[in-house]
C-alpha cells in the first residue's frame, strides 16, 4: 500500500459518513429545502478545508458553492453538482432514494454516482494530499453547482459575471468511469446541442380524410421538409451545415485510433443487424467521434393510437435534435436550418428552438490531458481509454473553452453499472477510494508541470 | 296537398310512433340485447307489409332482415342498417340517446339519422303506396343489416351467397341529405379504401441520442419511405398507382359541372387559405370526385410530449388511407404499395393492411340515378344536387356492383345539422315525412320505366 492508499483506508469510514450525509438531502428540482440542504453541507465542508466559500447566485435558482483551496502558480478548476435527477419511479428502489445502503459492496442512493460522490470525493482529496505531502500545491477551484439537472440554466451568466475568478489551467469535470471492461474510460469534451421542435398546421381542426384530395394535410408537409434536412444515406443536407465541420486533428486521431470499439457485442446489445450505412467499426467510431447529428426524437400527427381512424390531420410535429461540433453553435444551426427550410419553400415549417449549448472539445495537447491519463495509469495500472468527446452533450463550454480554460477532463467514481438517472443508482465504495487516490495524484503530477 | 301527402299527414302520429319503437333499442356494436331487439322490431314490421322475412346470417354476427314487398317487372334493393353507433360521450346528449324526445320539431336519438330513420321511412312508404296507387309495382327488397358500424364483415359473403336473391335493377343506400343551403343532395357511388400502417424496427429499445451517429433511426428511415409516396405537390408516385385511374366519363363531368362547390365559404370553415396546390374551385372538386388519395392519418415515433427528450427512437409508425377509385381495388393497392417500397429499397418497412373496401361508382345513365332526380325535383321543387362519388367509403360495392346492379344512390331523411356520430344526432321530422313522399314518387316513377 502506498502512503496515500494507506491515508485514504485510515479515514474510509469518515469518507463514506460525509457523503452518505450530503446523500441524505432530497436535492431535487423544485424541492428548495433538499437543495438547500445540500448547498448548505457543501458550503460546511469545504469552510471546513480553511478555504473561503462564496455562494454566486443568478436569477431565483439554487446557488453554486464557489471555494478555492490550495496554493501555487498553477490552478484547477473542478465542475461537480450537488442536485439530483428525481427519484421516480419510486416502486422499483431496492432501497429508500434517500437513504444511502450498503449492499454487497455497492452504496444505493440518488445521486451517488451523478454527481454526489464526485462532490465529496474531490473535497475529501485535499485532506488525503495534505496528510500525505503537506499544503496543496496548485489553486483547487471548487465550482458545485445545483441546477445541472435542470440544464445549468444561469452557467453561462455566472461563467461571464466571475470568469476572472474561475479561470484555471485545466479543468476536472464530472462523468468518467469504468466501462464493462473495468477500463477506466474519460471523456475530454461534450458535443453540443440545439433541439427543435418543427410544427406544420393545416386545417383548423382533424378532417374525415374524405376531404385529402383538396384539403392541406401538414403530416405530408412535415414528411417532405424533414426528407430535405437528411438523405437515404443518413447524410445531413441542411444547407451550410456540414461545411461547418474541422477535420479531426492529429492529437484527436491519435486518441480515436487507441478506443477499443467492440463492433459486434454493440450491434449485439443494441439488437442492430448494421450501424447506420453499414459502417465498418472504424468508421462507426471516427463518426462518433466527429460527426454532427441531426435526430429524429419524436414524431406525432394525427390518430396514433391502436386500430384505424380516417382523419385528415390538421398539425404534425417532429422533435429533432442536433448534436453539434466545434464551430456549428447552436445559434448558427438554427440560423443554417431557417435559412434551409426558407430556400427549399418551407417558410411556413415552424421552428420552435429549446434551450442550446455549445460543443466543448478540449485541446489534446493541453497538460490537463495527459496528467489525468498518467494518474489513471499510475493508479489504476492500465492505459485508460480516453474519448476526444463524449456522445452527449453538458454545460462544459461556457465554464471552460468559454473562459479560455485549454482543456477539461470528465472523470468521476463511476462505473458500467451505476444506472445513471435510473432507479437503483450505485457506486461501487471501492471504485470511490480508489478515485480519491487517483485525485491525489492527479493534483501532484499537474502542480509538478 | 297531393294525395300522397295527405296520406302521409294522415299517419303521421303513427309513423313518428313506429321510428321511436325502434330507436329505443340500443342497438349498439356488443349488445347482443339491443342489436335483437331492433332486428326483430324490423322483421315484424316488414311482416306486417305482408312480405316474407328471411334472417340472413353469417358467422356469430347480428343478422340482416331481408324481405321482398310488391311485384312487378323492375326491382329495387333497399340498403339500410338497424346497428347504431355507441352514444358516448353521454354527458353531452340533451336528452338520454335511447329516449327519442322532440325539441323544436327535431327528433333527437342516437341513430334517428343512421340509420332508423330509413328503415322505417322505406317500409312506411309501401303503406303510403299502396292506400294512394295499388299494390306496389315492383319488387322492393329490404336489405337491412346489423354490422355496419363495424364495417359490415359479412357483406361480402352474405351478396356472394344470395346473390341471386339480391340482385336488381337499382339499389337505394343510405345517406343522403339537405345540404347547408338547403339543396336536397345525393351520392350515387363511394371511395374504396385500403387503410396500412406502416412500420419500421430500430434498435431493440430506445437509446440516447448520443448514439445516432452509428444506430439506424427508423424514423428517419420512415420519413424516406414516405416521400417517395407523394411528392410535394401531392402527386402520388406510388409505382403503376395513378395508371388505373379511369378519366371520368360524359355523364359523370355533366353532373360533377353542376355541383355547387363554394371553395371561399369551406375554405373559411376549414381555416385554410387555399386548397391543396392552389387548386381553383373547379380544380379542386375534380380531384375531389375523380382522384384517389394517399393520406398520412397518424404519425408515431419516439417521444410526442411536452418539452425536450433526446432519444433515438426503436420504432416509427405512420397510418396511411389511400381512397380508392374503381379498377384500383384495395388488393391491387396493397400489391403495387408493396412492390413500390421494395423497388424504392425499404424491404424493411412493415405494412400491416387493415380490411380494405373496393370503390362503387355507380352508371350515372343508369335509371335509378335519372328516377331519383326526377323524384327529388317532383317532391322537393329543385334540382338536387347529385355528386358522382362520396368522397368517403362504405360497403356499398360488394351489395351494388359486385352484384351487377348498374346503379346505386344514396338517399335519407337528413340535413346538414344531422350531427352524425355525435351526441345529439336528430333529424327535423318534416323532412322525415317529406322524404316518404319522395320515396313513394321514387318508386312510381321507376316502376314506370
Amino acid at each position: 500500500m502506498t502512503r496515500v492508499s494507506e491515508i485514504i483506508a485510515a479515514k474510509s469510514q469518515q469518507f463514506q459518513a460525509e457523503l452518505e450525509e450530503l446523500l441524505v438531502h432530497p436535492s431535487v428540482k423544485g424541492d428548495e429545502q433538499g437543495l438547500r440542504g445540500a448547498a448548505d453541507w457543501v458550503a460546511r465542508r469545504l469552510s471546513a478545508l480553511g478555504a473561503q466559500v462564496h455562494l454566486l447566485e443568478a436569477g431565483d435558482g439554487p446557488p453554486v458553492v464557489f471555494a478555492e483551496a490550495g496554493q501555487g502558480p498553477r490552478s484547477i478548476l473542478s465542475y461537480t453538482h450537488y442536485d439530483v435527477q428525481p427519484p421516480d419511479p419510486l416502486g422499483e428502489w431496492g432501497s429508500p432514494p434517500f437513504q444511502p445502503t450498503l449492499r454487497e459492496g455497492k452504496l444505493y442512493s440518488r445521486g451517488v454516482a451523478d454527481d454526489k460522490g464526485d462532490v465529496t470525493a474531490r473535497i475529501q482529496a485535499v485532506d488525503v494530499y495534505r496528510e500525505a505531502y503537506g499544503e496543496l500545491p496548485l489553486r483547487l477551484k471548487f465550482f458545485v453547482e445545483g441546477e445541472e439537472e435542470s440544464g445549468s440554466p444561469h452557467l453561462a451568466a455566472l461563467a461571464g459575471r466571475y470568469g476572472e475568478m474561475l479561470r484555471a489551467d485545466g479543468a476536472l469535470w464530472e462523468g468518467g468511469s469504468f466501462d464493462e471492461a473495468e477500463r477506466y474510460t474519460f471523456f475530454c469534451g461534450l458535443k453540443g446541442i440545439q433541439y427543435v421542435e418543427l410544427r406544420v398546421r393545416g386545417a383548423a381542426s382533424d378532417l374525415h380524410s374524405a376531404y385529402a384530395p383538396i384539403v392541406p394535410n401538414p403530416a405530408w408537409r412535415l414528411v417532405h421538409a424533414l426528407a430535405t434536412l437528411k438523405d437515404e444515406h443518413d447524410r445531413i443536407r441542411v444547407d451550410g451545415f456540414m461545411e461547418q465541420v474541422r477535420p479531426p486533428t492529429e492529437a484527436e486521431l491519435a486518441y480515436i485510433r487507441r478506443i477499443p470499439f467492440p463492433g459486434d457485442a454493440m450491434k449485439k446489445m443494441w439488437g442492430i443487424p448494421e450501424f447506420v450505412n453499414d459502417a465498418t467499426d472504424q468508421q462507426a467510431l471516427m463518426r462518433f467521434q466527429t460527426q454532427p447529428t441531426c435526430t429524429i426524437c419524436g414524431l406525432r400527427s394525427g390518430y396514433t393510437e391502436e386500430g384505424e381512424k380516417t382523419v385528415l390531420p390538421s398539425s404534425a410535429m417532429a422533435k429533432l435534435d442536433f448534436r453539434l461540433v466545434p464551430d456549428l453553435t447552436p445559434e448558427l444551426a438554427l440560423e443554417l436550418l431557417r435559412d434551409h427550410l426558407d430556400r427549399h419553400g418551407y417558410g411556413d415549417v415552424e421552428i420552435v428552438p429549446f434551450a442550446g449549448m455549445p460543443a466543448a472539445r478540449s485541446d489534446l495537447t493541453a497538460p490537463v490531458v495527459s496528467v489525468a491519463a498518467a494518474a489513471a495509469r499510475a493508479v489504476y495500472g492500465h492505459e485508460p481509454v480516453v474519448y476526444p468527446t463524449h456522445g452527449g452533450s453538458g454545460p462544459m463550454y461556457s465554464l471552460v473553452q468559454g473562459l479560455g480554460i485549454p482543456g477539461g477532463v470528465m472523470v468521476g467514481v463511476g462505473y458500467a453499472g451505476m444506472r445513471l438517472h435510473a432507479p437503483n443508482e450505485n457506486i461501487r465504495l471501492a471504485d470511490y477510494f480508489h478515485h480519491i487516490e487517483f485525485l491525489v495524484e492527479f493534483m501532484r503530477l499537474f502542480a509538478a508541470g
